[in-house]
């Protein structure tokens, strides 16, 4: 299986991995077994992504009928913005490693350069964008570098072998590399062929951050959620179905291949097991490069993810 | 005069000032001269524009020809990257006042979110983008907070009344906001109908951050540096001239006040005193909603003062 090494720690991450974002809680624990079955040796999860404990029974269960050891999977998690506060950092790692049921993370993300009023998990977890009434973002005042620097005990702790940063655009990840003892392993950003985000990929590479793309099928996701429906699928695109045809691969292999033959890692999520199995399959072909700028070629700047619309104060991507 | 109140110092800057950009050194104390007896009260000049000198001789001028008061007008300085290290500010802060031949800036901006290796200026100033071989550049490791705080300093020490930043986009603006003491008082941008920035500008607006534009007449600057050529002039851009004909203006004065009608200010640069008498007129006339739209929708997301070019390590707008 096709790795990267990471900068901070010198293990190896897979290329494809499998998403938890969006798997309803009774079904992760199997969604997980599955792919882990299925081959998959990287899982992504997220606190916000409300199903670490579900996961951790599939991790648990896998590991019991011996189809993985712990060491076998890279665990990826990610920090969200109510727990920017350094005394939260490492209090939140350790809660999500307990629900995981796991002692370490492979990777700890801060999920969004995003500081939001601490939540205390006890009262409402995982808390999301808006306070107890539901409409209302509250802002925090931690700084980014406080918050790395937390991250960075993590390491020093062993809670996790590798941090890294999410939705972090050029100027703020410039900072924070002049601020880092531990190495920015990892930049998770939403990439697909209609927000290709070329400056910021030659960015990361050129300092050795290795990529992983999240939401590598475009607007699917957020379909999905009754979001951007207006965008014409990538899954359905014509390009797309045109150049997955020739060579005899479906629309998402097509979209996963794009982005691992430039070096990027993927964390497609399926529900379906012959799905899940062909986007892990994903990386047996070369995309001729003629094929690959004309999926290149769709790039439109457009971004599915972008929490402004909730509030100015989350205008990370402005 | 029309002004917008500054955040921090609670002082007015006017809407539209004097450029001092790529003004070449003979002719700018003639230029600055003439700008303050055309009734221009604000002078945005930067270390970088090796013309402070001259600039400072001009004002001079025109304070013992009872033009104008020093404190009629509002100076505008930035701090080169060469200098963020926190030693270093207040140090480079005093020379460019020196240079100027006044006390303290009105405003001091951080010019771009780069922290190069300093450069003494007895070295070489002013030091631009490069080392001493004229192609590599130097970062340095200062990160923005601690180059933000030394700024904050300068308003202790009464050497700024307000400061800024330039060049910052949206997620590491919201960072400065977490641990400035000292409000952000103005962002200065490039801003144009190619380039409009809309997120950009709602955040400081909801931030009460004053927006100043640059390069109101996008690629013009540019030509003339022999750079952007196969851009068309907005300057001659069909939709401009005949927008500017309906209502009797030039084209420059329709996109200066297609800025300065949203509470952006401007500083146009013109060495002809025809146009800069024009340039500073351009606020007394309302462009009806409509035509404010049209103007807009020429908006390509086109920027065209973008350091990544000379190095990844700059990709500041990734």
């Amino acid at each position: 299986m096709a790795t990267i090494t990471l900068k901070g720690s010198g293990q190896k991450m897979p290329l494809i991995g499998y998403g938890l974002w969006k798997i309803p809680r009774p079904q992760t624990a199997d969604a997980v077994y599955n792919a882990l079955k299925a081959g998959y040796r990287l899982l992504d999860g997220a606190g916000d992504y409300g199903n670490e404990k579900e996961a951790g029974e599939g991790l648990a269960r896998a590991i019991k009928d011996g189809i993985v050891k712990r060491e076998d999977v890279f665990i990826t998690s990610k920090l969200w913005n109510t727990f920017h506060a350094p005394e939260h950092v490492a209090k939140l790692a350790r809660f999500q490693l307990e629900l995981w049921g796991i002692e370490y993370f492979d990777l700890f993300h801060i999920h969004f350069p995003v500081a939001l009023k601490y939540v205390d998990p006890s009262h409402r977890y995982p808390p999301e964008w808006f306070g107890d009434d539901g409409k209302t973002v509250e802002l925090d005042n931690t700084p980014i570098q406080a918050t790395w620097q937390a991250m960075e005990k993590l390491v020093d702790e062993g809670l996790a072998k590798d941090i890294g940063v999410s939705n972090f655009n050029g100027s703020l990840l410039l900072d924070v590399l002049r601020y880092a003892r531990i190495p920015v392993s990892v930049l998770q950003i939403e990439h697909h062929p209609y927000l290709t985000q070329e400056p910021l990929v030659a960015l990361a590479k050129s300092r050795d951050i290795a990529i992983t793309a999240y939401c590598s099928f475009g607007p699917a996701s957020w379909i999905e959620l009754n979001m951007h429906q207006s965008v014409p699928s990538l899954l359905e695109h014509d390009t797309v179905a045109q150049i997955a045809s020739k060579h005899g691969k479906t629309p998402a292999q097509i979209l996963l291949r794009w982005a691992t033959q430039r070096g990027i890692a993927v964390i497609p999520k399926s529900n379906n097991p012959d799905r899940a199995a062909a986007n892990l399959k994903s990386d047996d072909f070369d995309i001729p490069e003629e094929d690959m700028k004309t999926l290149s070629g769709l790039n439109q700047g457009l971004r599915f993810n972008d929490p402004s619309g909730m509030s100015l104060g989350l205008s990370i991507f402005a």
